[in-house]
């Protein structure tokens, strides 16, 4: 097939009115991406000369939000989809195809669109399906087996409407007759407005064939009209990279409760227990075990490492071989090296931890710099903050901090110091020592516990 | 339909044997409510003259949990439902109609009801419903197409056995007749039991017509006899409240995953992630994000507030724009004011907390007043209780408490305060200055570490 | 039927280079148990002579892993199911029967061996399967309703592959013809491998007669090959676990959302919240409650207990109507007494905790030993470590630590003493007194707080 110009329109300017939110529809999230960058990523996959989107409902938003190299186009009002592929002509080659797509129908795929690219050749592609249902949908007109029209719901007879064959919304279509049929649409319909579905009809007065392809799932061309149909896409999503996943070797304990909402890139041997959510750009090395419940965001984790149950994670690199949680929360720039130990109830924040170094228990540590073979005893917080300025609390390597100190940065505590339980540490901490700060413990002879009244 | 007398009777007797429970059966929950509970509230929509309650096991526990006005009837023996509703019988009209309801039948709803009241007439309306399998159920005899008889399973011939159109043992009764009926009834059967079904064929007899209806779904009049079955009316229970959520625009990251044992009320843009439980009464603002594994109890929260993943919440209010969590507990009369931070592993209990301020790690919060824009350090513990009594923390506005503090209540932090980390506070700190309790840094220059014994 | 020596053969030696993994797929787990240990398991219900299991691949780690009591046989080569029961000659009886089983069909149950063994006699027998889609099966041939072949799918006619009944792999055979039978297998095939199948063909020439017995569900005979498939068959273990456990009595409020990864032994009433793992040995009493999202290895909790949700509980003991987190973290040798209260973040590691004492926030309780009726306060900590040894602290009855402790141990606490909020001890606390180290509470007078530059 020769390479003509592929100009692809995307129409994202529905307001959604059935998913009662402020935000724009195509806006909405399937996997933690957009349903409108969804789609722009498949368009983009196809190497198309341009990418056109239409946008009208909440467009400033929805130009705000979307990262994509596209011509965004206006449609002040919505006067249907004919109209709207009719704002986006400026845009179009005069030779080669459009392909249209919708903002709305996040989950086609590089292949379905690849595939009716080149049955439609230089004609017209059209993706149908075939529904046990289709109600609401428009119909596929055939006559000795051709297409000739589709149409919609509102407009067909109750002889069309016995049709199961029905209309994806999703085209290919001629650059060298789409503008002339655009013009001629009329809006002399149910809706009063002017369909893109009526090219078909006129491809027809023009001998232009129309080349069906029937969509092998349906999901591939199901469009998101409100919250239900939005989740039922997620799930489908979620089950289809779960499938994938396991197909690679990863074991899921639970495929129906997996949760990735970005991109996963995997080594051997690794394992998710049950409903662990990750989002965004998650790298799990070989022989990573992610324990149940277990919520990680933009992720690096090494070789060998067990992220324990009821773990969050956000933003942060771990090494090899560390054991993390259960209970622990990394926060952004938590930088974990080979053979830590993070324990329960533990936060680190902005803070790099050293080779076999460990806080295992009901800790605090913020803007920290922590050496190699270190512990930190359970209860210490670095106090990194005097209410207007964040400081830095640098811990050498082989320390051993005691329970229950406050580290008063900034602060330094040389190699191999050891510190006293109970600690509040301001001043550095030279290298070698036991540095304390510690009251006298005294016993009150005279003191009377308070008790309860007796009972009248 | 004149409007004549309704009665409503409930059986709710039984012991469920096989719920392999101390409870009585028709106290076990679903959704959070006990099964009689929901049948009772389902009768009260139906705004009836009166309800009757028929209770024999465990009577005086279901009278003590179930909060209803409704007559309290015993049945000290179990001789059938034809002899449980003969108990009721002083509570019902001379005239008008009784409706037929079970304790362990929890999901009939208004509707189906309304339509069988509907068809019924002055006659006799039978709910029916046809089953693939439907061993175990009364049979409907059918003559002519008019319903003459019901045979239970255990009476049942074998074409009668083979009959689908079976008996959810949900009826209407003309009054005028009941009685009469009722006293008739015979035990001349497999069980020996007073059957209430043995009325259609008296009714028949006394040229009374029956009108079935069939219910719309077969889980509208399941009966629950074990906990597998408790467990599949629980989640359809589920599925049917999430779909009608999203349908009313929340954003349920899977349906499947989210559990509503209670009521909910909702503004828009509501998101709720996976493995949420929502219990009692909850009021959620615009825009108010749910984590994942989020158990919450009896609570409000305000617009654009986020309550981050694994937080547990029970009986707080927490205002706009606030931040709650991961790893946060709010217990019962935690009161978290608007743009409020609560971080992870923090505990708030009968406390209130201003505009603004927060506490962000490691803290318990208990029977503490705090004002504005103030922050709470890291490891901070309002030590409220003397193992008798418990005294108030008040924190004024624009305080820096320091991390580590322990605050021995009664104690009050005047405004624009701040005190030293470390500092344990037993005396009222005056506002504007720092006010510290802390033991002097030392080093001790003797004093050697422990070391691991050389390995022989 | 007569008891005649009865042999397990048990094939494992293959590598499973769909699993994408480097641990043998045998040693993979389902429910927490590996998949040949499940199968032996199974094996030794039906108290064979004895177990023979063919290995290959990582056949020291499988040896390693797998406790029991069987021969090993070594198959070196990868020659075919024919070659790998060959390889297991020795140590089959000259009288008797042999059963093959297979290290990657886990779920095979004992009721299906039985009938199978039945149905064999003294003859063959052959449990079968009816699939949809038998793509990938050995077809069973039948000559006037007798078995006379098994044609694996690579030798398969297209007439064959269009019969649906197939081979699971499992076999009875007599044992004084399978040496015979073995040594004539030929491995003139797509393959080349020396098929075990191929018996069924020469017991035809023997006059051997073949009783197939089909399996009354296929998940008891399916086998794993990839980590889908580990996943299905994870899920209809679990399914069937958690249909038992309603059966039984149990409460789950979703059943699909259970993993049982053990032996769970259960009292009455026993109701167990959403998302809940069990692991290990798992023992609850009456009227115990397992809240959302717990974790529980190993673990013996008396009757009236609750573990509150987002509990992480591992190798302890909890008595009767304990109050349990939520988020509380038990670790090994806990032994928590009755009518104890563990809260939240607080984590407890190789202690014994008496009667209706309390830790309720924020505590680290390590290698302590505490008594009745003590209250330990929030933010507590037991020094048990100085780097090299562990310590430990000790901790009469009502005892009342107060907030931020650290028992720096060896430490005791006497009966009945208090203790000071925010101390450090290190020294025994006497009997009766109150015991503190505090220092003295200033206000500095001059003092600045550092403020936000002001803006220009």
């Amino acid at each position: 097939m020769p390479t003509t110009p592929l100009n692809i329109v995307i129409l994202a300017a529905g307001k959604g009115t059935r998913m009662y939110s402020r935000l724009p529809k195509v806006l909405h999230e399937i996997g933690g991406i957009s349903m409108l960058q969804r789609v722009i990523h498949t368009a983009q996959s196809l190497h198309p000369d341009n990418i056109s989107v239409v946008i009208g409902h909440g467009k400033e938003l929805v130009r705000q939000r979307i990262q994509a190299d596209v011509h965004w186009v206006e449609q002040n009002q919505q006067l249907g989809t004919g109209h709207a592929v009719k704002m986006a002509l400026p845009h179009l080659s005069s030779n080669g195809r459009t392909l249209i797509l919708y903002g709305d129908v996040p989950l086609i795929d590089q292949q379905t669109l690849q595939d009716l690219l080149s049955i439609a050749g230089e004609d017209i592609g059209l993706l149908t399906d075939v529904l046990d249902n289709p109600t609401g949908y428009g119909r596929i007109i055939r006559e000795q087996g051709n297409v000739i029209a589709i149409v919609e719901e509102k407009d067909a007879t109750s002889t069309e409407k016995a049709i199961r064959e029905t209309n994806t919304g999703i085209f290919v279509l001629p650059n060298h007759k789409l503008a002339q049929w655009l013009h001629a649409l009329q809006n002399h319909n149910a809706q009063q407005e002017y369909y893109l579905t009526d090219v078909i009809a006129l491809a027809q007065q023009d001998n232009i064939p129309v080349h069906p392809l029937q969509v092998r799932t349906s999901w591939l061309a199901a469009g998101v009209n409100n919250k239900q149909q939005l989740a039922q896409l997620e799930r489908i999503l979620q089950q289809q990279q779960a499938t994938a996943l396991l197909q690679a070797g990863v074991t899921l304990r639970d495929p129906a409760r997996f949760d990735l909402r970005g991109q996963l890139t995997h080594g051997q041997d690794v394992t998710i227990d049950i409903n662990v959510v990750l989002e965004g750009n998650i790298e799990l090395g070989d022989n990573v075990t992610i324990g149940a419940n277990c919520i990680i965001k933009n992720a690096t984790i090494g070789a060998g490492t067990t992220i324990h149950p009821n773990s969050h994670l956000d933003n942060c690199i771990i090494g090899s071989n560390a054991q993390i949680g259960p209970f622990a929360r990394l926060r952004p720039q938590a930088k974990i090296g080979d053979a830590v130990h993070i324990g329960n109830f533990v936060e680190v924040k902005n803070s790099t931890i050293g080779y076999g170094s460990k806080a295992n228990h009901l800790t605090y540590l913020g803007d920290a710099t922590i050496g190699e073979h270190s512990n930190i005893g359970a209860g210490t917080i670095t106090c990194n903050y005097d209410g207007i300025n964040k400081y830095r609390t640098t811990i050498g390597n082989h320390v051993r901090i005691g329970s229950g100190n406050m580290l008063i940065a900034p602060i330094t505590i040389g190699d191999r110091a050891t510190t006293g339980a109970g600690s509040t540490l301001s001043k550095n901490c030279p290298a070698d020592k036991l540095t304390l700060a510690r009251s006298r413990q005294t016993t009150l002879p005279e003191w009377q516990r308070p008790e309860k009244p007796a009972k009248e």
